[in-house]
């Protein structure tokens, strides 16, 4: 991974490096210049690797996927009125909500040429592309009503977080002339591991020790977002006449009680209930690279991935 | 040019109609349906019969520009405040803001997917795709300066407008197989074709008869917008000492009187000077079609096109 890491952090600062000056692309060089830990450009080329070509051979690609994500952030932190991203400024509000959007464009169409030496790795880029958005709008849809069930949540998850992942190793698949049956599998990988993340990530927030995931326990509970938890919690509640979360979200959200909302949500079984579903997606996910046809041996780092998911702690 | 009009309208209205329902795809389908004159997708149907090729052959191409334009319509409205796009509401005025962004989006993914069938194809609307955000960026930036001269102006629009025709004619000419230098030839006669027209426009706006453009006379001027003929009028007032247009200008725009500005520009001769720099144009794109390696009966529509642009009246 460390290795990776260097070679994508050079191509990336080589990039940023070359870029026009000012304009469009001063807002570019800015986002890509925060600290981020670049899972997705990893995964292109663990993914190209997996299938026995070279990491270098796919940079280009992963650069894109990178810039791609970038996009999503300054066009979604614009929709969310975000102030920070990555502890700095947004683009927004470090310029204006016009340069977002602008420049975010222009990041999109600089993504596609870096996808476009490949037809088919444009092609299952364009799809991707296409769910995120798609995701993103369920996102802001949900926010404005009250009957998202369970099986919606996962289903925008799935589309806003999950099918980035497996875009980026099938991406750096195609590049390495995987077989189209291991590329599903590999793309089944992706999405599993993208759910588990993204549902530890709302158990964590409920549940984790704010010494060990550096937030406040429960800030999700208290914004009242509507995560897996929340929603199976009202669904629970509703089922057992129990009525203490619908009363803390009827309150401002600067006064709920988080504590209350949590113990209603430990005395319901959510937290074992969210467990499961991540340890779920966890065993699909290794189901699908258990099945991909390479050697055992060129699985490990994405086994070495997939562990340190699981074991992100409390 | 009727043929044309219908196979691109009713190309058009299939994939409106082939479109989910709600969501990112409303303001989309919303959008497309507003009536156009569809020039871009026309111009990508006759670059590709020029060069022999069946116009048949180019409609997802001339669909997928007639997209990428309507993107640019979605942000840029947005960017400008816009109450009405063609006579009707913009997306972030039925719809909201955050939708026009990311339908938008959506739109230049799908735009991009429609281009993806040829390598080629896809290089040159990336290249063109990214000068026109450049372009916007410099509209942008030139509202908050007062040190753009004539030269910069041009190359504004030439970004903002002219090369989305070049874009759109070269794509046709590449799905037709054209050689290089001819795709160089007829995407030159595209950006001048396109600087005469907007260079045309900004004069009809200052000196055309109300009734025959359907517009206010003076609009520009009124607005303070910063035409080539206000640039230059300034540039000219500064040299001979004439106040008037500054005045105007320091002024709130509903004090400003429309005819004394007129009457200046009359005076320093800017009206002729615009005709002269619109004729130009007009040249040189008479002059690389006349380059254009094709028999002269091909190029027919094409001149018909420049000349129906030569006379639009005052």
């Amino acid at each position: 991974m460390s290795q990776h890491r260097s070679l994508i952090d050079d191509h990336i600062n080589a990039w940023v490096k070359a870029l026009p000056k000012g304009g469009l692309y001063a807002p570019m060089a800015y986002l890509m210049g925060l600290p981020a830990k670049r899972v997705r450009p990893a995964l292109v080329l663990m993914g190209c690797e997996l299938f026995g070509g070279r990491a270098e051979a796919a940079l280009d690609e992963a650069l894109g996927i990178e810039l791609f994500h970038n996009f999503t952030l300054m066009h979604d932190d614009i929709m969310d009125a975000a102030p920070l991203r990555r502890g700095q400024p947004t683009v927004h509000e470090k310029w204006d909500v016009n340069t977002a959007i602008l420049s975010g464009d222009a990041m999109l169409v600089m993504a596609y040429q870096l996808m476009a030496r490949r037809p088919e790795v444009s092609a299952l880029f364009g799809r991707y592309a296409l769910e995120v958005c798609e995701g993103q709008q369920l996102d802001m849809e949900f926010e404005q009503r009250d009957d998202v069930d369970a099986e919606a949540y996962r289903g925008m998850i799935r589309l806003k977080t999950a099918v980035l992942l497996a875009c980026s190793l099938r991406v750096g698949a195609a590049i390495a002339g995987a077989s189209a049956a291991d590329s599903e599998r590999i793309g089944a990988f992706g999405e599993h591991i993208g759910l588990a993340f993204q549902l530890r990530d709302d158990l964590l927030d409920v549940f984790g020790d704010p010494a060990r995931t550096g937030k406040q326990q429960g800030g999700d509970l208290r914004a009242g977002k509507k995560t897996i938890l929340l929603i199976r919690g009202l669904e629970l509640s509703a089922l057992n006449g129990r009525s203490e979360l619908r009363e803390e979200l009827a309150k401002p959200a600067d006064q709920r009680d988080v504590t209350r909302m949590l113990n209603a949500l430990r005395a319901l079984g959510i937290r074992e209930e969210a467990e499961r579903a991540v340890q779920e997606e966890e065993v699909k996910a290794t189901n699908a690279l258990d099945a991909v046809a390479v050697a055992e041996d060129r699985k490990m780092p994405l086994r070495e991935l997939t562990a340190g998911l699981m074991t992100r702690s409390y």
